[in-house]
């Protein structure tokens, strides 16, 4: 698609993350099931659910746009799934499988929290001003997520230490 | 590759990175002939001789574990690069094309961000204390890159607007 103005690359980058959190919610109960019983699952479930509100705020933003909410196809965040799923096969011990999708997920967290910094600054520049403060919502939400794997990540380890 | 120990995936996403950071060294030079002769192609050029500083820590990181230094293939920084690839392709502004890039760079700074912070922690974990500073030191430039990016998006944004 070619792209002319900053309107196009707002949103070229909003259905990028629109198909990126529907990928994501396709993970995340694959990963959830692999570590099941676990406070990691509890956060993977919990985050799917908070996926759901992202995926509404994100189909907000489009209808304040009066644009259709439709994703494009993302190289990054294939790959980035790709590596928990390459996890899931090769991890031959418990806490190696926790402690990869941990860094997988947070590998996912990432990538989101630079694209939603993105979107706000852009929203921010093209005066949305009512879809900030919605893209504003999801890019703490993905902050949180990632404290909150650091946390879960630091007392597994803990734990097997003593 | 099977993972039965923390050892073990330790080594696997040190492989990753390294892999990772040799795609990103061909990559910058491409993105910086496409905006030549701003600050943004600067900021490309300076991170790129950092890059390399990266990779000679890496593989003293191989080294101090006596392991060979070696990549593995990483899909996520592969979809990564790929994103600012088409961003090149499709921009038909030099403004477009410039917030396109920042924005494609600062999700691969995210990635390596999420990745050095995991290995850093890992290395704790493993005692591996000689090679905790130089991942440190990775971790440091990519979260000091990915604010330079920023401040050079908001200035160009904010000459665009004057």
């Amino acid at each position: 698609m070619a792209m002319t103005t900053k309107e196009d690359l707002f949103l070229h980058f909003l259905r990028d993350m629109f198909y990126a959190e529907k990928q994501i919610l396709k993970a995340l109960p694959k990963m959830a099931e692999a570590v099941d019983g676990t406070p990691l699952a509890d956060a993977f479930r919990e985050h799917e659910q908070e996926t759901r509100g992202q995926v509404d705020r994100l189909k907000k933003v489009f209808e304040l746009g009066n644009k259709e909410a439709k994703g494009v196809k993302c190289e990054a965040v294939i790959g980035l799934i790709e590596e928990s799923e390459e996890i899931m096969e090769d991890a031959k011990d418990q806490g190696v499988l926790a402690a990869g999708l941990v860094a997988g997920a947070q590998a996912v967290e990432h990538y989101e929290i630079a694209r939603y910094g993105t979107l706000v600054e852009w929203a921010k520049e093209l005066g949305y001003d009512e879809s900030i403060p919605l893209l504003e919502k999801n890019l703490q939400e993905e902050k949180n997520a990632d404290k909150k794997l650091t946390e879960i990540a630091l007392d597994f380890a803990n734990k097997q230490a003593a």
